[in-house]
């Protein structure tokens, strides 16, 4: 069983670190944390579930991981802002049969993420679940005013952009359900990219501050759904030429088109706009333009081009399974 | 089953209405919202879980008392600090056999109280769970910078104050658990305090504005659990008359001192300060004194006074059943 309440507070409290500092003003410990943007800067809010059968399996998954996962998820979507994050607030229930053992190894990785990445733990809640694990991880950050990266930013003529490469969560996973028991290696690269993913902040925030980045999105869902994502918000269509989309070790180009997790980012950029081929190490490839209309569409530049569907994950779609 | 993630969250969207108004300058459909906390303000954040079986149940909660009850929550610690609302996040997860006009019920409980308090759905998270309905409600508002109401400012000499009557919601649980299958009188006032409580925004922020309150927390654990957070904050001791206690129609001591989810506000003010006995339409009512040292004392003023310790609710101690 896990300590008592009050006591797992205290404990997750102290391993957080100062109740104040920058940006959180108060942190846990009281009915609210109190939060003082940068001068001139709006805030950012994401949420995200974390549940154990849907989202992480107990016996492929560290509780390391599950920790270093579940805050990840924030952290992307503040990237595909082009923000920085300032607070995480953790909402964690467990059935009373979890060891405090399993609760300390999920904190190590979530404060280990959060502490390189500069944010602050700065409240949540505890509770006691029935079934299974939950979290739900909130994640606020700043961006300067007015300057946030929409989805909606996308207009015919823009290239469309991808970060890295896509497909090695997708990859990895796909070995897992396939009966692989094996056990993630923390030095290698392509286990990294499922078990302890990497939320590109430092490339979001470079898109941003340069005004490269017209329209951004992360690849969570997977390039098909995020795209849509995109081409929705923004009212445009999209064509995707397939064989310069990205491979990841490992992976295949269905997992690298409809794999979800990747936490790469997907943005367009004007077709003037001088775009590195690498931003702090991370490599950046040009894999379609943006067309008028409302049509996804991919082509391998020798057929005719096909409609991409959005076949990243949904929840809720009986033909799917869940992991 | 519910709808399909995407038309779930196109449908909340609609009935969450304008994708920015106020302080929400970017709501539902991005990567983040986006929040422009007022001029000279600092921002509060909460968040709270509401997990069928241990928050609420099926067979004694209407979808739309849950909706209602699981936004309660943040928005009366919001109120604690002297805050006003701005936004509030949802992540929601059901099992695939919830039905979408559940759904639909919890939604119209929700957003009826987000409406009445000038909070807007500015996003928030759907995932499909394998057992059970749990919510995850982020609440954030603002208040002027450094004007949060801590639960740290209780200094010995300050008058402690409850507002309105306490014990009214455990008075109903403990009915429930008794068997009773009475089903919520949306017009019956004693009903309304479990299934329909209210937030004291207006209170809170009376008693800010006023700098009435030194320190203030809400009473959702219950008043000795409370009370015991507000001391050890402020690092002082606390003498309750028992007698002073208001009690809810219908509850009984019990309740009133350890029953929590009344959502009432208990705080400090100095003996100098003009507290009024009525703040709009809710009575305030002095029960006790803070003291030096650090014991929570209850006395009848007949016999000599005893411990009150903190009996309210707290995860993860066997002692306890769940509802």
């Amino acid at each position: 069983m896990p300590l008592p309440e009050k006591q797992l507070i205290q404990r997750i409290a102290r391993l957080a670190g100062p109740r104040r500092s920058g940006a959180v003003r108060l942190g846990i410990g009281d009915d609210t944390a109190v939060i003082r943007p940068p001068r001139g800067h709006e805030l950012l809010v994401t949420t995200d579930f974390s549940l154990e059968g849907t989202h992480f399996r107990g016996e492929w998954h560290s509780p390391q991981s599950v920790g270093h996962r579940c805050l990840c998820r924030g952290l992307s979507d503040i990237a595909a802002m082009g923000g920085q994050p300032i607070a995480a607030f953790l909402s964690l229930a467990t059935p009373a049969d979890v060891p405090q053992k399993w609760i300390d190894g999920f904190l190590s990785g979530f404060l280990a993420l959060a502490r390189r990445t500069g944010t602050t733990l700065a409240g949540g809640d505890i509770a006691q679940s029935r079934h299974g694990i939950l979290a739900d991880v909130m994640v606020v950050g700043s961006v300067p005013a007015g300057k946030a990266v929409p989805r909606a930013g996308a207009r015919p003529g823009h290239i469309i952009y991808v970060t890295g490469a896509l497909g090695g969560s997708a990859s990895i996973l796909r070995r897992l359900y396939a009966g692989e028991r094996r056990l993630p290696d923390p030095k290698a690269k392509a286990d990294r990219k499922h078990f302890f993913p990497e939320p590109c902040l430092g490339v979001g925030r470079y898109l941003r501050e340069r005004r490269l980045a017209h329209a951004m999105i992360d690849v969570s869902d997977g390039l098909s759904t995020d795209l849509h994502h995109i081409c929705k918000a923004s009212r445009v269509g999209a064509i995707i030429n397939e064989l310069l989309v990205p491979l990841a070790a490992g992976a295949q180009p269905h997992d690298a088109l409809h794999g979800g997790e990747d936490y790469e980012l997907l943005f367009t950029a004007s077709p003037k706009a001088k775009v590195p081929i690498e931003i702090h190490g991370v490599p950046v490839t040009e894999i379609g333009w943006v067309t008028k209309g409302k049509n996804v569409m991919i082509s391998d530049m020798k057929t005719k081009p096909r409609k991409l569907e959005a076949e990243g994950w949904q929840h809720f779609t009986p033909s799917r399974s869940t992991p």
